[in-house]
C-alpha cells in the first residue's frame, strides 16, 4: 500500500519513514511531487494544503488524511473528490496540546508575557504588578469539540472560571455553557478572556470583529487559536488602541505565514504565534495515520471523519 | 495606630493608603523616609529591603511586615530586633499566583515561547514542531511549602507528571517526595524540568550551580523562582552552552535589578522576569496585613512568622 505525504515538505520524508517504520512497516511512502509516481496506485495520502485537482486523479484513493485538526486546506480543493473519507487529524496528543498551549495564552494574558518579553529585548528591568490572578478572570472558550472540553478541563483545574459557548448545546459538568446565536452577546458580557476554538466554516468567517469586540467587557483578552480567516485585523488594532481589548494571543492568520509586513508583529500588546497550538509531534501523527489505515483494515469505522454539512 | 511603609517607594504610598482605607481604616499610614516621623510612635512596618539599623530605633514596634514571601532583604539587617515578629507576606493570592506562575513557565520551556518570542521580534515567521507535550515531561518540584504544594497541584492537573522533593520528609498524596541530601541525586536524575521554590537560606546559596545541572537528564530544563543567591550564572551559561540545560526560565537574581550588562537578557535560551511570579497585588497584601493586625489585636497567633532556625 502506498500513502504518498505532502506534509512537512520533502525534507520532512526522512523523518516520517522513520516514524511509519515504527507503526505500520508495510506502508510505502512516497513524496507528493515525486516525478515517478503513479497516481493510480496511491491508497493514501496525507496533506494539508493540496494543490487543487491532483486529488481527483488517484482513482484507488481509499481515504486522504488531513495533517491537523482543520481540513479547510483540503475542502478547498474545488475538484476533492467527496466521496473519500477525509480524516482530521485529532490524536489525543492533539487535544493534550491544545489545553496546555490554551492554558499558556490565558496565563500569558493575565501575566502580561508580551510585556516581559519586550522588556527582555531591550535589556530592561521592568518590574510591575500584574492586576489580577488568572483565577480571578472569567475565561469564555468559544467551541466545546475535543480540544475546547480539554481546555476548559485544565483551566478550571487551575482555579480560573470557565464559561462555555457552541453552535449547538453542550452539557459540561459544573461549567455554565451557552448555546447558539441567540445566547452568544450573554456569553461575551461575560468573558474577561475569550478562547476561540472554532472550525474554519461559512459561519465562522470574520466573527472575531468589531460588533463581537464590543460585546466584551472593556479590558478583555482574547487568545486566537481557531483559524486566521476569523479574524478581522484592522478591528482588532482598533479594539487594542481603544482598550477595549487588553492584549491578544493569534496562534492563526489569513494567509500563512504571516505577512512580513503585518503590524501585527510589532504591536506591544499582541502576541504572535507560528500556528503551532495542537500540532502534534510527526511521530503521534504518523501513529494516528497508522490507526487509521489498520481500522479500514479491519473494516471498522474512522475517527474525525469530515462532515461538509457541518462544515468540520 | 501608625504603619510605616517603605515597599514600592514613596509613589506608591496613595495606592497603599487607598487600600488600607478599605480594611483598616483607624490605621495611619506614614512614608519610611518621611522627616516628621518619630520612630518611637511606630508600631508595625511593610517593608522589603529596610535600611539597617533602622527597625532598631522603632521601640514600640509590635511587627515587622515583609512585603513578599521572601524575609532575606530584613533578615540582612545586622541589626534587626529579633525579638519582634517578623512575617513572611503569604496570603492565599501569593499561592495561587505562583502556582499559576510556575505552570506558565513550565509551559513555556515546553513550547518554547523564548524562541516564539525571539521570532516576533524580528518579524520571522519561524514555524517549529515542539519535540514533546508538557504531559510527557517530568517536573521536580523542589520546596514543598504552600506555594510549591500549590505548584504541584496545578502542574499534575494539567496532566503532567509531579515528583518533589524538601529538606525534611513532606508527604503529598499521589506523588513520589524525595527528603534531603541523600535522596538528592535520585530526585534530580528523573527531572525533565526542575523548577526551584526554596528560601535562601545558608544551605541553599549557590545551590544551583555546575554539579547539581550535571545530575540531570541532558537537556533539562529549569524554573528558578527561589532566590538569585541560589543560582550560579556562569555555570548556567556553560549548561546551556553544552546542552546540559535546553532552557532557562528565571525570576530572580542577585542582585535585582539583573545588571544591564548580564549576558542573561540576550540569551536564546534564557527567559528573563523581573521577579513578578507570586507577588500579589497590593490590594491583597493590605488585606493580609490588616488581618494580621486584627489578630494581635485579639491575642491570637500570627501566620507565616519568620523562624531563625530554620531560616525562613
Amino acid at each position: 500500500m502506498i500513502l504518498v505525504v505532502k506534509s512537512g515538505g520533502e525534507s520532512a520524508l526522512p523523518e516520517w519513514r522513520a516514524h511509519f517504520a515504527e507503526c505500520a512497516p508495510d506502508l510505502e511512502l512516497r513524496w507528493w511531487d515525486d516525478p515517478s509516481l503513479d497516481p493510480a496506485a496511491v491508497d493514501f495520502v496525507l496533506v494539508w494544503d493540496p494543490d487543487p485537482g491532483r486529488l481527483a486523479r488517484m482513482p484507488k484513493l481509499r481515504a486522504i488524511f488531513g495533517s491537523g485538526a482543520g481540513v479547510d486546506g483540503i475542502v478547498a480543493d474545488p475538484d476533492l473528490p467527496r466521496h473519500i473519507p477525509l480524516v482530521r487529524c485529532v490524536p489525543p496528543e492533539a487535544t493534550q496540546r491544545m489545553g496546555e498551549f490554551v492554558t499558556w495564552a490565558v496565563l500569558s494574558l493575565v501575566k502580561d508575557a508580551r510585556r516581559m518579553a519586550i522588556a527582555q529585548s531591550r535589556g530592561v528591568w521592568d518590574y510591575f504588578e500584574a492586576p489580577f490572578a488568572a483565577a480571578e478572570r472569567t475565561v469564555g472558550v468559544m467551541g466545546l469539540g475535543a480540544m475546547g472540553l480539554r481546555s476548559v478541563e485544565m483551566l478550571r483545574a487551575l482555579g480560573i472560571p470557565v464559561i462555555g459557548w457552541s453552535r449547538t448545546r453542550k452539557d459540561v459538568p459544573g461549567v455554565e455553557t451557552f448555546a447558539g446565536a441567540d445566547e452568544r452577546d450573554a456569553f461575551l458580557a461575560r468573558c474577561d478572556i475569550l478562547v476561540c476554538l472554532l472550525p474554519a466554516t461559512e459561519e465562522t468567517r470574520g466573527l472575531l470583529d468589531a460588533p463581537l469586540f464590543s460585546r466584551l467587557p472593556h479590558g478583555a483578552g482574547l487568545v486566537q487559536v481557531g483559524r486566521g480567516v476569523q479574524q478581522v485585523v484592522p478591528d482588532i488594532l482598533t479594539a487594542l488602541d481603544s482598550g477595549q481589548l487588553s492584549g491578544v494571543m493569534l496562534d492563526v492568520f489569513d494567509p500563512e505565514p504571516l505577512a512580513a509586513d503585518s503590524p501585527l508583529w510589532s504591536h506591544p500588546r499582541v502576541t504572535v504565534t507560528p500556528h503551532v497550538a495542537s500540532l502534534p509531534s510527526r511521530r503521534e501523527r504518523a501513529r494516528y495515520v497508522a490507526d487509521c489505515i489498520a481500522r479500514l483494515g479491519r473494516g471498522e469505522p474512522l475517527p474525525n471523519v469530515y462532515d461538509p454539512e457541518r462544515g468540520y
